[in-house]
This record gives structure tokens, C-alpha cells and sequence, in this order.
């Protein structure tokens, strides 16, 4: 297969999510939508979310420690885009969503998102020099009753948004191709 | 939207990838299937990988300070389960793969993988203990020619591999919903 050297190196992972971190900024409930979130740590569970330092919700982060992450749904594209857009500085986002808590008071949870995440920080890490990747401890997870299959979140039932950074678009999920820690083996045999 | 409470707090992120790092250990190429994998950062763009301390692709990643992180498409999803369970302890991965080599020796990248990134170990993140979060700045990007529009890496020629943990299964992307950066501007207007 022939290949092309980028003329830049890339942060292109692919599939990407488009998750919506909420913090708790002077008393109200602020969001962001962030692509840069991965899951860094198995038990106890840890995500990662890179956040400028200049983003409102950060602001809310470091005075709490705590934090949320909700996973949207496609139904919810237009809102998803629009949380990234606007920053908390100059609009006020605590009125958009219906929200709930779990044991975490300083991390609003998005009712709307099929699947939401209570959040501790843990760790702050320097990256390039700067304070941008916080990672937290989760410490509840909840998900739509609506989004389970045999008492397990089903991802057609969440219906995920994918953010391709390169296309600048979202996708949805398409068709299931196979049964993980399984249908390796098929290839073992050959 | 009625809410279930996990029982317990779950590494549940929509989408989640499965991408292959790989590492050279003892001289040879080596391989493991991650799905805790995320950007970290932008510039210079930065990925980790939680990498267990007893994969062997780890030992090669230690001992190197260099690995690559490739994004199998979805005809790659037998071969990615396999690489996933197999342990390079006991199997030898090295002739799987058609591999070349960007400007980092100890990196080696998969040719029939869509998306390639040749990284350099930056930081070990201690987590609850253990040395398992491997960060590396992305030195370069490769990508399959055909799987480019306009100049630009597409996701839809990618056809990267979804990994759904709770399903534990592996998804295609499906249909674009809309634009990013664009479609919250209707959101805006309600």
C-alpha cells in the first residue's frame, strides 16, 4: 500500500469521541465539549481529558477537583456542536441540559447524554509546559435506562457521536463486523 | 431520561478505539491491540497508551523509548483480535505485517494499517501505583494514499475499527451527521 508522509505530524486517532466535560464555575454548571478524552487506567477506572487552561470549565475543575463526563448521543449533534463553540465566558450553559448528580456535587451530569460519568481529579499532567491533561477517577458511571441490552449499555441503543478531526464532521456508528476476543481466532487458524 | 447506576464505575467511553501499537523487543517487531488509547495533546501532538506492565510490547517500549500506534480498517478486524490475545510472549508477531520505518528505527509501522504514527516516549504516568501510561509526541504521520480525499486523511476510506466494550464487539463508522464547528450554529439560532 503506498503511503504519504503528513508534512506535519498528526493528533489523528480515529474513531475519536466528542464527549461533553461539565464542571461546577463560581456555583453554575458549565460545559465543554472535548474530542481529546481517553480512557487511561482499568481499576480503578481513570479517563483523561486534555482542556485548554483557558477554557471556563478548567476554571472549574482546578477550584472542585471534580468533574463530568457525558457521552451525546447523534440525536444530540447540534447542542454537542454548539457547547464546543461558545465558551462559558460569554454564555451562560447551565440552563441547556437537565441535570443530575451522583456522589460527586461538583460534577453536573447531563440527563440527555445516554451515559455520564462522576468524576475525581487525580493528577495533573505537564505536558509541553503546560497544565492541560487532567485525569480523574471514576467514581460513578451512569447510563440511560433506555441504552441497556440485557443489563449492559449497548452502544447501537447509545448511538454515539464520532468526531473525525480530518473530515470536521460527525458520524454515527455503522454496522457490528465481529465479536471482540473472538473472531481472532478465525485468523489463527489460517 | 430514567438513569441506571452501574454498580460499579465502569472505562465506558462511545467511541473507543482499538489501534496496534507496536515496539521492538529484543530486536524484533512486536505488536499489541490497545483500546485505552487518546490524544493528549496538540501541539506537538501527544498520544498515550495504557500498556499493561507485562505485555511484551511494553518491554520493547521501555527499553527503546520509541513505539508506533497504527489504525487497523475494519478488513483488519480478524487480525487485530488476533494480535489483541496473543501475547508476544509466546507467539512471534514480527512477520504478521508488511512493516516500514519513519525517522524513528525503533518504531515499526504497519503498512496495511491506514494510519500510522511513529512515536517518541515522553512520559511514564504513574497511576494508583503501577507505570502503566505510556505518553509519546507523534514525530510522524502516515497515511494510505487511497485513503485520502482532497489531500486529507477521510474516515471513510480509513474505515477505522470501533471497539465497543460493553458489547464487546468491533463497529464500523456509519453516516455523517453533520458538520463540526458548523451545525451548533443552528443550535445557536432556537
Amino acid at each position: 500500500m503506498s503511503k504519504v508522509k503528513l508534512p506535519k505530524p498528526r493528533t489523528l486517532l480515529f474513531p475519536m469521541p466528542a464527549v461533553i466535560a461539565g464542571s461546577i464555575v463560581e456555583g453554575n454548571p458549565n460545559f465543554c465539549t472535548i474530542a481529546f478524552c481517553g480512557i487511561v487506567h482499568l481499576d480503578p477506572p481513570m479517563i483523561s481529558i486534555e482542556c485548554s487552561a483557558n477554557h471556563h470549565t478548567t476554571v472549574g475543575i482546578l477550584e472542585n477537583k471534580e468533574f463530568s463526563i457525558n457521552i451525546p448521543s447523534t440525536s444530540m449533534v447540534e447542542v454537542t456542536d454548539y457547547i464546543g463553540i461558545k465558551s462559558g465566558k460569554e454564555t451562560d450553559k447551565s440552563e441547556i441540559f437537565d441535570i443530575f448528580y451522583g456522589d460527586l456535587k461538583y460534577a453536573p451530569l447531563i440527563n440527555e447524554a445516554p451515559v455520564n460519568h462522576a468524576c475525581k481529579l487525580t493528577k495533573i499532567v505537564e505536558l509541553a509546559g503546560t497544565r492541560e491533561l487532567f485525569i480523574g477517577e471514576i467514581i460513578n458511571s451512569f447510563v440511560s435506562e433506555d441504552c441497556q441490552t440485557d443489563n449492559a449499555p449497548d452502544i447501537e441503543r447509545i448511538d454515539p457521536l464520532i468526531y473525525a478531526t480530518s473530515n470536521r464532521s460527525y458520524f454515527k456508528i455503522g454496522e457490528n463486523v465481529g465479536k471482540a476476543w473472538k473472531i481472532g481466532r478465525k485468523y489463527n487458524k489460517k
